[in-house]
């Protein structure tokens, strides 16, 4: 595959974005053991349009480290499984209890929760079963690796524990109105980073090992990343503040309706926008080492900042 | 490690189960970004006591197959972490809604529901980054695909769905009562390879490609497999109409008052047993390829065929 650099994000993702989403509806053409209402569940919340942030950061990752698209592929689809299975749990009722999600009826909404379940865990499972494609051997095992840590019990499931548990849900935990307020501001950055910034951070890791990155480059992508992951929950938070239903495609004013922690709410909506900016200055800079190759990267995280305000 | 076979199952087990638990109990050992409460969850399903028979299949397959007990460990662990997360979110009240597992309260009864998805999906996950450590990569990587299928939508999962849907609790789906004998009977057979069989199958061959097994070995264990799955599943069936709450720790005579499918109620007591036997026969003749290093797995199949009656 030609190697064509393009400059902007937004015209990187308009090429892009059409090819993983043809990879994950080829990734999600299940044999006759599959019911039909469970291949369908799955492949309701997994091609429901989206940004595909994650699977965009991983291939402009490769390609800002030298690497082919096609070779990232395997890599940026199974990021994007694992995002879409932690939304599907993370909807239930059992946890965030949410039933709009992209603008549409949530997963257990349309079919019930036990498919739900299954349909979070097959996308999980699957995640891990197309990692395995890439090659050679010792590149998919390193990512299966970083991959399943990344979306472990001490990163994106354990955020999620704590998110839990400070909104009440979890018997027995403190929950976040309990808390002052430079210990909330700490778990709210503990719980993002872990729930957000880690799968954002891995989405890069990945798609820089696909294309067999050295470890200055690898550097200096966990440091535009991680703060990148910061970035991106803080204009989240923002939206849920200053948004609409139609442009968010969910439910918005609802976290601070039920007492969720945000940036806004501990931070005022000015100082949340200050640091994100402070954020993306720092990110873009840590991006020197990659040079030329890594502007779609750079105009990536300026995207993230300006995106609907 | 000294290669030293031992020729019947209980003395197989009772060496191996603790070497088993010592290993599944390191393996979850969480760093502080695991919140205490997730961790405590997972350890209290993965280490309640357990026959642990998925990973003592994949131990005893690898020593068929003239490999070490240490190499083939990781594939043990992954598959006990898959089977486990499998109970714990089938237990769910939106799936089978079981209060009592294994003589103790199922997990969401003790943690709450939130908490008890998180877990699964964390023993999920975990399975996966455990596999990864399997030597040599190539090893590591064929072990994955296979362990993702056998456990995936088509399979475990897929399977579960259809139990779901026969117990009419899927929107839309045709429920068991409104099909005829002999369908019944194609969908229980099924369902159970699907949910049990293929499991219990990919444990075999897990340890058996952790021994670097040929073909021949491994087409052995394929039909030894596919035989004993169906056996377990029959007694399974069995032991929920004749068994005692004390002998199974969890609920029994359940199925029935719910209507699910099971052998017993489709073909009677005496044709289960009577079908279960000559399977047992068909699965130890299979097992010929593999000589004498094959007497555990031998063993093993009258054991499963003769425990508790």
């Amino acid at each position: 595959m030609i190697h064509t650099p393009t400059s902007t994000f937004a015209e990187f993702a308009a090429t892009l974005r059409p090819q993983v989403d043809a990879a994950l509806s080829r990734l999600t053409t299940f044999d006759a053991g599959c019911p039909p209402t469970l291949g369908e569940s799955i492949r309701y919340s997994l091609l429901a349009p989206g940004k595909r942030l994650r699977p965009l950061l991983a291939l402009a990752a490769a390609q800002a480290c030298g690497g082919s698209i096609e070779e990232a592929m395997p890599a940026a689809c199974a990021v994007e499984m694992i995002h879409c299975y932690s939304l599907v749990h993370d909807d239930l009722p059992a946890m965030d209890d949410d039933d709009l999600r992209r603008g549409r009826p949530t997963n257990h909404k349309q079919y019930g929760e036990g498919i739900a379940v299954l349909a979070g865990d097959a996308l999980l499972t699957l995640a891990f079963e197309t990692l395995a494609r890439l090659q050679p051997a010792e590149t998919a095992v390193r990512c299966t690796t970083e991959l399943a840590h990344a979306a472990g019990a001490a990163r994106l499931i354990g955020g999620q524990a704590d998110d839990l548990a400070q909104e009440g849900k979890v018997p027995g935990a403190l929950p976040a109105v309990d808390r002052s307020p430079a210990e909330s501001l700490a778990l709210l950055e503990s719980i993002h980073r872990r729930k957000t910034g880690a799968m954002l951070l891995v989405s890069l890791r990945l798609g820089a090992l696909a294309a067999e990155a050295d470890d200055l480059r690898l550097a200096a992508l966990d440091e535009y990343g991680t703060r990148l992951g910061l970035v991106f929950q803080i204009m989240d938070d923002l939206l849920d503040v200053r948004g609409t239903e139609d442009q968010m495609g969910k439910r918005v004013g609802k976290d601070a309706a039920r007492g969720k922690l945000t940036f806004p709410g501990l931070l005022g909506v000015e100082e949340s926008l200050r640091r994100a900016q402070a954020l993306t200055a720092e990110a873009v800079a840590a991006l020197g080492p990659l040079g030329n190759d890594a502007e779609v990267l750079e105009d990536l995280a300026r995207y993230v900042v300006e995106r609907n305000h």
